[in-house]
C-alpha cells in the first residue's frame, strides 16, 4: 500500500551497485542469476515453490516512475546518469524457473534470471521476498494437507501476520492444498473461495447464546456454521440444533480437547438427528495436531498462526546469486561461470544450470540432478525449468488452480517417505552434473 | 498491492456477523473490544507495542468503495441491507491504546476500540494483523538493540519476508532501536534512513576483486562499504585500502567466524593506517550472535532473517475480544462486562479496562496493574492508555522517532533483568484490580 511500484521493494545496494557498474562500463555484461537454497528447513523432506505468479506481476510492475525517481534523487541514493537509466528501465531479459507448485530440494535452481547485470541485479530483493515468503507458507500448507487426508483446510491466519502477507499466504496455502480462506482480500485479488464462521464476540453481543444462534440462522440460513464453545459445548450443540434444525450446516469448536470434543459433539449431533451437520475445528492447529485428529469425526480444519508462520519456518533460505557472466558487454561474449569462494557454508556452484528429476524404474523420483552444459539424453524430458519471461514479456501466466494441481502431482511423484511428518533428510539427494 | 482499501484485510465472518447483527437489531449495541495477549512468547521478558501508527492509517482508510462492494455483492458475501450499511461505513467510535514503543505484558489492554458492535467488529482482523506482526518484529529489534549496546543496527531483512511485510518490519525495527534499513520502500514510506553496502555479485561481475573495488570507489566515493569476503578476506582488505585509501568508510564481512575475523580485520586495517575504517558484520545474526560480538571490534551489525521473523517468534498472540457491551442500542444503555467461559486457557477477563504501571520506591516498574472502574489515586498518573481516535478522528499521530524514543524510556523503566537475553518470566507481574 502507498508504494507506487514494485521497484521500491529493493535493497538500496542494488541501485548503488548499478550506478558503480554503469560508471565502470560493466552494467551491460550479460549475467545469469539463480535462485536456490543451500538447505531445506531442518527436518523437512521437500520444499514447495510458490509465488512464481506473483514474481511475474512484480517484474512487470518494476518501473521507476516519477515519484520513485524523485525520492531517489532527493535522498541522493544514485546519481543523474543512473536516474536516467532507471527512468527507461524495464526488464527485457529472460526468466526460467520451476513452475509454481513444483517441489524443490537443496541446490535446485528454482529460478534463473538472465539479462544485463544492471537489469537483472535490480530484481534480487523483490524476487527473493516473494519466493522466500510464499514458499515457506506453501511448504507448511503442503504438510498440513497431507496430514488432513482429503478433509478440507481453511486458511484463517490473516490476523496473525502482516495484512498483505496474509493475502499472499492465502494464495500460497491454496497452492499447497488448502481449499479456502477467510481473507476477503485474497478472495478479491486471487479468486480464492472465501468462507467464514462466527466469533465468540457475536455470541457475547447477545443476551443469550440462543439469541445469538437465532440471529445468525435467521440472517445467514441454517447452512451456516455456529460456534459452540463460548460457554458449555453440549448445551450449545443442543441449542444450535433446536434453533437451526437438523439441517444445520456446521458447528465450530475452537478450544479444549478437540479429539474428545469432536467425538462427543458428533455423537450428540447424530443423536439429535443432525447427521449431516459438519464439525469444523480450529485452535492453534499445525500439521501434527491435524494428524492427531485423523481418527476423529472432524470434517474440516481451520488453520491460522502455524500456517502463516510456515509452521516453525517462516522463511526459506533462498538466495539470488550471480552464477555466470560475460567478460565484456558484447552481445556474443561467452558466459563464464562465477562463484564466491569464501569461508563457511556459503559456497555457491557457478555456471548456468539446468535441473531434472531422475526417476527410478517404478517412476518414482530418485534424485534431483542439477547440471550445466548439455542435458544427458535420459534426463532431457524430465527437465524442471520452464520459460516464464522471454525478452521481458511474461509467457507463462496460469490460473492458480494449475499450480495447485501441479503440486499434488509433483508430491505424488516423490518417494513415500516424503510425506512423513517426522524430521528427516531431503527425500531425494541432489546430484551435480557440472561440465 | 492491488487491494483498493484496508476494508478487505478482513475475515469474511466479520461481515457476516455484521449482517446477522443488523438483521437481529443488535448491531448498534455499544461495544468495547480490547486487544491483549494471554502470554508473551516463551522466555521473553517484555513485549513491545508497534504498529499503532499503521493501525491509525488503516482505520482511516477502512472504506467500502464500489470495487469492494461489487466484490461482496458478486460473491454473495452479505445481503443488500448490509451492503448499504457498508457503503456509508466509516469508523466513528473511539480508540485508546498503549502508545507505540511502550512495553507490554500478559493481559495489558494494548488497544481498546469502542463503538457500535457493527463498526468495531469489522476492524478486528486488520488491527490484529498490524499489531501482531509489527510488535513481533519490534520485540526482536529491542532485544537486538540491547545486545548491540550503542552500536548501530541496520535492518536488512527485506528479501526474507513478504515485500510489504518488509516495509512494516523496517518501521517496527526502527521503533525497536534499529538505526537504518536497506529497504527503499521503507525509506520512501516512513522516511527511515536507508543504507547499503555491496553484494558478492558485484565483485564477481568484474574480472578481479580490485576492478570491482575500483569501480565502486570511483562511483560511490571512498566513504563506501566494500565487501571483503568474496575470496580471501586478508587479500581483500589490503586491496580495499590500496584502492580507497585510508579514508575507506567501511568493510563488510558476511561469512566465517565473525569474532575472529573482526579482530583480524581491525588489526589489519589499523596496520594499514585505515584506523577510521569501520567494520560492518552481517550473516544470520540474532540477538545472541550480536551479544557474542560485544567484545569484538565491530562498528555496526546488519540483521536480516532473524529480525523480520521476530527471532523465533514471528507473531504475537494478540487477540481482539469483546469485553463489554450494552443491553440495548439506546445510547445511554449501561455497559455490561462479557467474557467467554470455555475450556482450556482461552479465558478472557470481561469489563472495560484501564492499565497503569506501578513503580517501586526507586521508580522502577514493579507491576502492570489492569483494572476496571475507578483508577486508584496512586496509579492515576501512571496510566498507560492514551487517546488515539476520538469520534472517528485520529488525534494521536506522531513522528516515528517519538515511538522510538518512547521505547528507550519505557524499557529503561523496567527492572534490570528485563534486558537479560536468557529466558525467563515476564519481568513484572500483571495484577488485576477489577471491580
Amino acid at each position: 500500500m502507498d508504494v507506487p511500484s514494485t521497484a521500491l521493494f529493493t535493497d538500496r545496494y542494488e541501485l548503488t551497485m548499478l550506478q558503480a557498474a554503469l560508471h565502470a562500463g560493466t552494467a551491460d555484461r550479460r549475467s545469469v542469476f539463480e535462485v536456490f537454497t543451500r538447505r531445506l528447513p531442518e527436518g523437512r523432506r521437500y520444499g514447495v515453490v510458490a509465488g512464481t505468479g506473483r514474481v511475474l506481476d512484480a517484474v512487470e510492475n518494476f518501473r521507476f516512475d516519477s515519484d520513485v525517481l524523485d525520492f531517489l534523487a532527493d535522498q541522493h541514493i544514485v546519481d543523474e546518469p543512473t536516474l536516467a537509466w532507471l527512468a527507461d528501465y524495464r526488464f527485457r531479459g529472460d526468466i526460467w524457473g520451476y513452475p509454481e507448485g513444483e517441489v524443490y530440494f537443496p541446490g535446485s535452481p528454482i529460478m534463473r534470471v538472465e539479462g544485463s547485470f544492471g537489469e537483472a541485479v535490480l530484481l534480487e530483493t523483490v524476487i527473493l521476498s516473494i519466493l522466500n515468503h510464499d514458499s515457506a507458507v506453501a511448504a507448511a500448507a503442503s504438510r498440513m494437507s497431507v496430514a488432513a487426508g482429503g478433509r478440507p483446510l481453511i486458511e484463517m491466519g490473516a490476523r496473525r501476520t502482516h495484512e498483505l502477507s496474509a493475502v499472499a499466504s492465502a494464495r500460497a496455502a491454496y497452492v499447497g492444498g488448502f481449499s479456502s480462506t477467510s481473507d476477503l482480500a485474497a478472495g478479491f485479488r486471487y479468486s480464492i473461495p472465501t468462507v467464514g464462521t462466527s466469533a465468540h464476540a457475536f455470541t457475547l453481543l447477545h443476551d443469550t447464546e440462543r439469541d445469538a444462534f437465532t440471529a445468525q440462522v435467521d440472517s445467514l440460513g441454517s447452512a451456516t456454521t455456529l460456534l459452540v464453545d463460548t460457554f458449555d459445548v453440549a448445551t450449545a450443540v443442543r441449542t444450535a440444533v433446536e434453533v437451526a434444525g437438523t439441517e444445520l450446516g456446521s458447528v465450530r469448536i475452537d478450544s479444549g480437547d478437540l479429539l474428545l470434543l469432536a467425538h462427543r459433539v458428533r455423537h450428540q449431533l447424530d443423536e439429535l438427528g443432525a447427521k449431516n451437520t459438519k464439525i469444523v475445528v480450529t485452535s492453534d492447529l499445525d500439521e501434527y495436531a491435524i494428524a492427531s485428529l485423523a481418527a476423529a469425526p472432524v470434517d474440516a480444519y481451520g488453520v491460522g498462526t502455524q500456517l502463516v508462520t510456515g509452521s516453525g519456518h517462516p522463511t526459506c533460505a533462498m538466495v539470488y546469486k550471480l552464477v555466470a557472466r560475460a567478460d565484456s558487454d558484447a552481445p556474443e561474449a561467452p558466459l563464464r561461470p562465477v562463484a564466491k569462494k569464501s569461508m563457511g557454508s556459503k559456497i555457491s556452484v557457478g555456471g548456468r544450470k539446468w535441473a531434472a528429476r531422475r526417476l527410478d524404474e517404478d517412476g518414482v523420483a530418485e534424485a534431483e540432478v542439477v547440471g550445466s552444459g548439455a542435458v544427458p539424453p535420459g534426463l532431457d524430458d524430465r527437465q524442471l525449468l520452464v520459460e516464464l519471461v522471454r525478452g521481458g514479456e511474461v509467457v507463462a501466466r496460469e490460473p492458480l488452480d494449475a499450480a495447485r494441481e501441479r503440486h499434488v502431482t509433483a508430491r505424488a511423484g516423490l518417494p513415500l517417505s516424503a510425506t512423513q511428518l517426522s524430521r528427516g533428510e531431503p527425500v531425494i539427494p541432489t546430484e551435480y552434473a557440472m561440465r
